[in-house]
């Protein structure tokens, strides 16, 4: 039997994303992340979840090999450094950063800074959205 | 002079994802969605912030050629049809689509249904997050 076309997982409301906690090269673990890839099963991206709450700051400077990244904002105020340039945050913001780019990232406001960070190999996307999908005959069939 | 390593779009906060509109090849055009690729430069992914109101449902369903698709639920309640089979998503859900999974997706609550959807190429995420990472030298140089 063919596996399924789908995967799905529930991190919980983003007050509950200090619940997870994941290893570090840097700093030994980081309470308020969860990466996507394993439980899902991706293989064309990485994908996370994190949390910052007010005052923090990531205490470090990365950039990467081969991957983009994409910081996408869903909640709070932060600011975003990359290469000595500070980028200002919020809700709906985001901001690509190319492999090479030293990157960090804090929390400015009074809550906590919630975002999302998508990792792909940069240079492989090369339809976009639209272009890439195709019709499937049929109308959805919802039950109820 | 090099490109910087870094671009910003701010799409608003989510209640004015509808400010938003974009050409559709079924649909003709639709409020409530906005393509980060061009706007950010994007080269391995392409990303779009949506919203459904109270009642609406995707009146059609897709599939792609080469490109997984993460659907990542931000705000309110709804659910999503993979091949026949209903995925009930909230705050923090993710729910990955291979790139033959026919897909669609309907708002079930009662405020606006508000979601990410990241494509890349499948198969070409060779390295996960932490792996693809590189520390660099220096502490973050924030002003202020």
């Amino acid at each position: 039997m063919p596996a399924k076309n789908w995967s799905y997982f529930h991190a919980g409301a983003w007050k509950d994303i200090y619940l997870h906690e994941v290893p570090h090269p840097l700093l030994g673990k980081v309470r308020g992340k969860v990466f996507l890839k394993e439980p899902l099963a991706l293989t064309g991206m990485e994908v996370s979840f994190g949390a910052l709450p007010p005052g923090a700051a990531v205490p470090f400077l990365h950039a990467h090999r081969e991957n983009e990244e994409l910081y996408i904002f869903v909640k709070g105020r932060g600011e975003v450094l990359v290469d000595g340039e500070t980028i200002a945050v919020s809700e709906g913001s985001a901001v690509r950063v190319a492999p090479a780019g030293a990157r960090s990232w804090r929390n400015t406001g009074a809550e906590d800074l919630v975002y999302l960070v998508v990792q792909a190999r940069a240079g492989t996307m090369a339809r976009g959205t639209i272009e890439d999908g195709v019709e499937v005959k049929g109308k959805p069939a919802w039950r109820g």
